[in-house]
């Protein structure tokens, strides 16, 4: 017989990249990591950024952080020097390759295996961009990064059901959405989100409701006849692979809490029709989670508020609530 | 000096289309004018539709319609006769014209003032196209039959600061948005917001809040330039002419509560950017407005629920809240 202490898991390892310097990102993993001992018993994190700008930033939103390092452990901070010193609030592009700099070391941990998840806090793509590298999301770089041919953007709430909003596309101009959409892009979609649900949510059989594109999911043709000819082909496969996705139904039908209720997971099929609903209804504690890449990424669904950096009125809510997830991920897919 | 019964007005007069005689739209009236005495004391009901078949469906829902009707003047029937005996749920070319002459007697009361409003239940465009006439929805026959060259059809919440979505565009094919679009439209649009929400709400400044077309409100032209060359110079005419209209903002941020709180009316760009939050959080009593025509009308924004018809189990929420603020627009433009 194994007792309960033999047989316990080691800790689940959480990457925190603290991102954009000048932003509210190290504050907020500072707020969020003062309670991680009550919360996340089962978890150490690793806080990835300059030691000296976290102890700052922790500081000046009242975060005895130093207690926090010392205290059993759970709470470690792996060094990576800025390139220049951060005021909050004020961009410095001498500090963009910093932002990589911790992105990449999350990811090659993630990878290797040193971490079981990383959790993202916000970045300026800007920053980046005006060090002369190309970025155009957290998103796109970790696919890139991981050799992933396609991954999908899922925002979530938290809770019991948590409503959870994937997107067929993400981030390009209305008018082009109806010519990205594509049947084998649908149903690939359908495959992660199937994936990613059953081994990393615990969810045995999960349900995909899916939208259309068009108004009232193009009522027959008449407003459009995307539903006719990707969408519902795409879930034809989907359910010949044993893949539960329903639809395509209208997104105002859709997104009514009665039938929200039946769904682990929705499918939109474009930001604008999805997002709102979203964040509407998880009142700033929504996540954004990267499904189909090889390891485990959650992230806040907002931005580095450069206005409230430094001030202590920014909402560690989103972020919390992102390490939650993390955490509930990585056990599953150790199979706990 | 006058006294209170001296200077009362005159019973304000609602006409109410019953719409699709095999779907809800008979019984939810009766339902509704059940409690009308107690709801709307200053007002009188003109209900359309046949008489044996108002009876009938209201008492199978339990509404005693006789006494309803016999109840001091209050309710009251527009005898107009089916064109085939209609059976709850099974719908009937027959009954195209009926329906029509429904609308069509409401708007010629409504146009020639002896109606101040009218409320609308919902119709089958099948049943009217089936019936050999073209008819693409309310709206659209509305505008048309009053010569009205642009109308706008806006959402609505209920309560003390209900929740309003306008749309830019309504029913068309996603891919067609963006080319349907224009500075003169969206400002006309504006217009007739600003001119509504002043005389049928009495909302001295009303505040408009404008989403973008793109994500992200198209991220200063990296994600469409819509924003750039339609909705910003839009909003700078409808500024100039002392319009409070305000944006374009990323519909994900401005569909979040706190900034929804700030705003008279959002007007979005398409139907599902706009519709699926307000639909999210109206819970099945969202109503739907027609604005500037010449005369009031108030929806249901639900369908006919043939599967419910005569079942008792379709929920009258949505009319009853079209009715209230039929009567409250009414009310306003009559000014009191």
């Amino acid at each position: 017989m194994t007792t309960a202490a033999q047989s316990a898991s080691p800790p689940l390892q959480i990457a925190i990249t603290t991102g954009e310097p000048a932003g509210v990102g190290p504050e907020l993993t500072a707020q969020a990591l003062a309670g991680a001992a009550a919360h996340w018993p089962g978890a150490e994190f690793t806080v990835l950024g300059d030691a000296a700008l976290l102890a700052t930033r922790a500081g000046s939103v009242g975060v005895d952080w130093a207690a926090l390092l010392a205290h059993g452990r759970r709470v470690r901070v792996e060094h990576r020097p800025l390139g220049a010193p951060s005021v909050a609030g004020k961009l410095d592009a001498a500090n963009g390759r910093y932002v990589l700099d911790l992105l990449d070391t999350a990811i090659d941990g993630a990878v290797a295996g040193t971490f079981d998840a990383i959790v993202t806090a916000p970045l300026q793509k800007s920053t980046i961009n005006d060090a002369g590298v190309p970025f155009t999301g957290h998103t796109e770089y970790l696919a890139e990064r991981t050799h992933t041919p396609q991954v999908v953007m899922m925002l979530a709430g938290t809770g019991k059901r948590p409503l959870r909003v994937a997107l067929a596309t993400t981030h390009l101009p209305l008018k082009d959405v109806s010519a990205a959409l594509s049947i084998d892009g649908i149903l690939e979609t359908l495959r992660i989100i199937d994936h990613d649900l059953r081994h990393h949510f615990g969810l045995p059989a999960p349900r995909v409701l899916v939208t259309g594109l068009n108004p009232h999911a193009g009522e027959n043709g008449y407003l459009g006849r995307e539903e006719i000819e990707v969408i519902t082909p795409a879930l034809k496969l989907a359910n010949d692979q044993g893949i539960d996705g329903r639809g395509p139904y209208p997104a105002d039908t859709l997104f009514q809490p009665r039938y929200l209720e039946q769904a682990d997971c929705v499918l939109a099929m474009f930001h604008d029709q999805g997002l709102p609903v979203l964040k509407y209804a998880t009142f700033g504690e929504g996540i954004n989670i990267t499904l189909g890449l090889p390891i485990i990424r959650t992230s806040v669904d907002h931005g580095t508020a450069l206005d409230l950096a430094g001030t202590g009125r920014a909402d560690a809510g989103s972020l919390i609530a992102a390490i939650d997830t993390a955490v509930s991920m990585a056990r599953h897919r150790r199979g706990g």
